[in-house]
């Protein structure tokens, strides 16, 4: 079963990656974007059929692993 | 207006950092995971009300600097 795990920054954490990305797309002339967040998103094929199961295996990953939880907060789906 | 662009590497083209996370999930004890893809997420938020053209400049946002299509595929949606 496929589940998405997304990472992203906290609110209120520096996203220099986003900030960067907003510059560059300002000097791109794409002047109407206030605000940019980069994250993650990891795919994972996980050998379970129960999504209930799947989901918690990726939850457990993400917190040990995929996100950073003092900075970065994730959300788990099955896309 | 928040519109949301993912990319990931294309099928068939080679992950490292998914590959990498596969690993470190293996050592952890994380057995059952077959396949691991690991992308990008940004968030961009847009001075457009109109959900079309949002997703419009975002579409050429991400062709011209957040994807690189020769090895990436990307999605905009409205989260």
């Amino acid at each position: 079963m496929r589940v998405r795990v997304t990472v992203m920054p906290k609110a209120g954490v520096l996203d220099p990656q986003g900030k960067a990305i907003q510059q560059a797309l300002g000097s791109l002339g794409f002047d109407a974007v206030h605000d940019v967040r980069a994250g993650k998103v990891i795919l994972l094929d996980i050998a379970e059929t129960d999504a209930t199961a799947a989901r918690a295996a990726a939850e457990e990953m993400a917190r040990k692993l995929l996100a950073n939880t003092v900075i970065e907060s994730f959300t788990v789906d099955i896309p």
